[in-house]
């Protein structure tokens, strides 16, 4: 729907997702938030086809991405632990697992956070992640991980539910 | 605190983590709930030293998987798409990452779902994770992302909150 997200709810919004744990609370997630046409209008020809036009129509859209050098916050982060940023800066592969890792746990925490707020959240998948990276984080060691539409939804227009997998097909308790 | 977890809640958090949204609907999350001792005692050796007396210490621990075919479900968890199951099937590396990230996301509203329905969780990422997953899934394609402690925390024993990264830090808003 045309209802506009006061920019103060972002604040709210990644407050509330900062608070959720990262591993060796390393917390790589970075966030921009696409609120004006013009940022847009870079935005949009990056995103797959099927996600354009609900795009242009979102009055917010995050750009949520990892930065691959997080571990260089870690003397801050995780005081106690001296040694912590070389768990993760003796390799690359073992950065970038950490990142994709944790930066999708924080988008977890994002998504429920910003339903919590009363925000509706579209997460696409579907775009060219290595020209957003270029666009919105230049000579950054950034990554994106997901692209998520904010707004206030219009209820009529949802798609029903697809279904979920069963407690049984997923899960099993040792008793 | 030694104060159980009474069985039913597992399944109401996996029914509230399932209702979060992945890519194509592709829910990799697999989950074991280790609630006895035996199997406690199976998983206990396996994890770091740091995490094996909080683990004996919990009424529940939880083991979150992904599993790496999960794209076999999407012809009934994607219906709309026939095609689905080939955007993950065609390369490893392709199901794997995506397997990585969706079960992270599903960690994420995990997570959350415990909190709000009043339990205290303590995610790990320290253990065997080729042990664990020999041990509690033999013969099945599934890694492990996570081991999580699942129970009633006691609040006198809580560290200080580590500290989070600042809005300024993490995002931007592009008004």
């Amino acid at each position: 729907m045309n209802r506009p997200v006061p920019p103060e709810l972002l604040s709210r919004l990644y407050t509330m997702t900062a608070f959720g744990p990262t591993s060796a609370n390393c917390q790589p997630l970075r966030l921009v938030f696409v609120a004006c046409e013009q940022a847009k209008r870079r935005l949009i020809p990056m995103m797959a086809e099927g996600n354009r036009k609900k795009t242009h129509q979102a009055p917010i859209t995050a750009i949520l991405a990892y930065d691959l050098r997080f571990y260089e916050h870690l003397p801050r982060l995780y005081p106690h632990q001296p040694d912590a940023p070389f768990w993760f800066s003796s390799s690359e592969l073992v950065a970038r697992e950490a990142a994709v890792k944790n930066s999708s746990l924080q988008a977890g925490y994002f998504i429920m956070a910003a339903r919590a707020l009363g925000l509706d959240c579209g997460p696409m998948g579907g775009f060219d992640a290595e020209a957003i990276a270029r666009e919105f984080f230049p000579n950054m060691p950034y990554e994106i991980n997901l692209v998520c539409n904010l707004g206030y939804g219009d209820k009529s227009q949802l798609h029903r539910r697809l279904p979920r997998l069963s407690f049984q097909e997923a899960c099993s308790i040792l008793l």
